[in-house]
């Protein structure tokens, strides 16, 4: 737990996969934090303050001290507090949950992203192929029953998103035949007593999606 | 320096600033390596065995272990090595040394390598606008002579593609008057003792880019 002197605070919208990254690191530590709904459509002071570059949720402020971008807090996140570790202690193995994690976020969550938003038939087809190549990598990749072995790390938390987007895409990417072992990892990590009280209802996900949805359709259009 | 039983690879491509961020970090460190030059229009079995998801240099091989991602890759030389630390010890130092590289990944890169490949003058004054957007931030960031202050750190080898990509597009953006704190770094950075010895002539920086160009035009093409 934190110790009584810290300030441990939140910004969020739920339902965004990239807050709940967040939420599960914090969670796997123990740490207590107060958190602070943010609205995108008319954004906060203090995420204008606290995050200028990107304008962008979530960020983690603790004791004053803003941290922004999903992975780099989590990363923050493992540094500051040392139990329960998130990140493997060897060199190797760290380097190779950085590439996962970097590969899900350059190559899982633009074409998922659009899959999800895209109206376009040949554009969504087009994203949703290039989808299903980059789960080919993470499915070859899943050795264990997380992808650090049986317990939770990085990539699982960065990987967070994908479940959650094809189910909201109506991708039904992650069949038993397709990628059996992506699936039933998202099985056990959604079902993990760790992450499961983190992950918002359906209906509260599906309307951080349809906002955001209508967002990028009113961006695409200027 | 390397123990003698470390073996230490390095494959890359003359030119490329990806590869200059980890020549840089092992010049840091004074870690002696192989070069292995290869060819983009005819990569090497090594290479496509050593980076199957990407298939793009750098990749460093550290007794027979590849990694990829050039700032993954640094991150590796800097937890593997100790001495000399390419990354502050303080976790928000850390988070904000992150925070800051990924943002020159994903700020600067894309719209300095569209400015540098692209022919239409309009995309390519968009592209030159966003980098400026960008670079803003970045001057603003800038309170030392480096990054981190004193010393050649993290966030400067990320940037070290900035300098780079301006003087092959042609942007003269780093200018006394529109960035003078960017400019007088530049200066500083290229010519530092650890980091001007592994800057290539400009000759070959010149050759490496067009070879880009011409293959990221072929690639519009089709």
């Amino acid at each position: 737990m934190a110790a009584k002197e810290e300030e441990v605070t939140l910004l969020g919208v739920v339902g965004s996969p990239f807050l709940h990254r967040v939420q599960i690191a914090l969670k796997l530590k123990g740490i207590e934090y107060k958190y602070l709904e943010d609205d995108l459509n008319n954004k906060s002071d203090l995420l204008l303050k606290y995050n200028p570059v990107y304008k962008m949720i979530p960020v983690l402020v603790h004791n004053e001290k803003p941290i922004s971008e999903s992975l780099v807090i989590v990363e923050y996140i493992d540094d500051t507090w040392k139990h329960n570790p998130i990140l493997p202690s060897d060199p190797y193995q760290r380097a190779l949950a950085r590439f996962w994690a970097k590969f899900i976020d350059d190559k899982c969550v633009a074409p998922a992203w659009k899959s999800a938003f895209i109206v376009d038939e040949k554009e969504k087809e087009k994203a949703a192929e290039e989808l299903f190549e980059a789960l080919q990598f993470l499915e070859n990749e899943l050795k264990g029953k997380f992808f650090a072995g049986d317990e939770i790390g990085f990539v699982d938390i960065a990987a967070v998103l994908i479940p959650i987007v094809q189910e909201v895409a109506g991708l039904q990417l992650f069949t038993s035949e397709r990628f059996p072992k992506l699936f039933q990892w998202s099985q056990d990590f959604h079902n993990h007593p760790l992450v499961n009280p983190v992950l918002p209802p359906r209906d509260q996900l599906f309307a951080y999606f349809k906002a955001r949805a209508q967002s990028f359709a009113a961006k695409r259009k200027n």
